[in-house]
């Protein structure tokens, strides 16, 4: 039985996801900012850098028009510069906000020495950002990069659990996940409830998930810092400092398999799914 | 556009979970016990009592046949005696090991005054269970009762995200789970795994979820204990005392409008989720 495409080896990878702090608005500022944290990345031998959504535009964008100002285009030089900065062997995924004939999309690039892998648009799209990016119109792609099969996502996308689960059954070995969230009311002692999400995706099918929220205040409101890395047992790994998280992870196939008799994926019963891919 | 069967009013709903101690093998003694929790119950004008996964025989079986000596059918008058102590608009969902046709099930009965609703056989069995049960053919039902639709899953159905997502979204206004958690490792502040899982699947879905897990130790291994009552929100409510949660839930079909232009249901891109219903 076809249980997932995973072909998974063994190994350990050092990822980071870094806050940054964009300045609404501020693309060629932003675009300098990435920059450096790209550079401060390589310096520390991090192979898998993961930055925010909208990280080079911001995110309370008003209209299309202020979107389609601080736009890039897929082929954008900036891509290439910052490509150009990374070692063989490290991938970097940042969002920011695309213009592809002149429609305004909501996008993450995943980037490595040998240039631009994929662009994703978010196809989930939360409250106002309706009214500003158009949705994507493919799924969210599984994209091989010299550091393994990378699911990429966005924010709201995450707050599907079809999607992780898609993921991880079309083969990505680790998701990560450009965010944007907006600071919401939670119980004392709980983790912010993205990351309850990003937990139980990560343990339900056995994956590593990176999630690089934003730092600071925009437009007078307030992130999350939700940044967290998460193992594929579903605990939150890596500490935080200064608005980064480092941490170690391990891609290991044998975590799918979760006792003598049972496998995360095998042990799915996909003909009784149906409902999922249908309107319900 | 359909976006759920759900029917919802808004109301509220008073529901108890009760871990029990089940004896393993003490079929007889187990009846009693579990007719003497339904009758608390009644006292206290439950609405909705959840009971552990397999109460009625007890989890660590070692064969199919000490499973089917202590194995009910689903046309039992242990079923219609405990029906017969409830009031009308009262439902109890209790686990049990049944006997159909020399086969065995680890099966939950859904109880009403009116008798038996639904019996709903366990599709994915957790690790030794292979050995001992036979999986359901049929998914998990949405059960209509007379206090609303309840969708009905068992323990390790609830790691697969397709289970809870898929009962809300064929019409289920609250979901049970029997369960019978052995006690595992985790990180000092985190609620159990599974709970984590069952809080993520709530707030996806905006449905209250009623975990009953099992109290104390049977053949040696310890239970986790982790009762627990979730609401659409995904944050456990309701206190626990001598091993029995109470809680008065909201039943909200505007819970599932997370903001003025996001409905956690109809924001679903089905046509995008065609791997979950396959192979992968």
């Amino acid at each position: 039985m076809l249980t997932s495409k995973r072909e998974t080896s063994l190994r350990e990878l050092r990822v980071r996801a870094d806050e940054l702090s964009p300045v609404l608005g501020d693309l060629d500022g932003n675009v300098i900012r990435i920059g450096a944290a790209i550079e401060r990345a390589v310096v520390d031998g991090v192979q898998l850098l993961v930055l925010p959504e909208l990280a080079t535009s911001g995110y309370y964008l008003d209209s299309t028009e202020a979107a389609l100002d601080v736009s890039l285009t897929s082929d954008s030089s900036v891509f290439s510069n910052w490509a150009s900065l990374l070692p063989t062997g490290m991938v970097v995924v940042v969002g920011f906000a695309e213009r592809l004939a002149d429609v305004a999309y909501n996008s993450a690039v995943v980037l490595s020495s040998e240039g631009v892998h994929a662009v994703y648009r978010k196809v989930h799209l939360w409250d106002q950002e309706k009214n500003i990016f158009a949705a994507g119109a493919d799924r969210q792609p599984v994209v091989k990069t010299p550091i393994g099969q990378i699911g990429v996502l966005i924010c709201y996308d995450l707050e599907f659990p079809e999607v992780p689960r898609a993921l991880a059954l079309r083969g990505a070995e680790i998701l990560v996940v450009p965010t944007n969230w907006p600071l919401v009311a939670r119980p004392a002692g709980e983790h912010p409830p993205e990351i309850v999400q990003a937990m139980a995706a990560a343990r339900a099918s056995a994956i590593t998930i990176v999630c690089c929220d934003r730092g600071g205040i925009e437009s007078g409101k307030v992130w999350t810092e939700g940044t967290a890395v998460i193992g594929s047992d579903g605990w939150v790994i890596g500490g935080k400092k200064s608005h980064t998280v480092d941490a170690t992870v391990v891609i290991d196939p044998a975590s799918a398999q979760i006792s003598a008799h049972n496998h995360v994926m095998s042990d799915r019963r996909p003909d009784h799914y149906g409902a999922l891919s249908t309107e319900g």
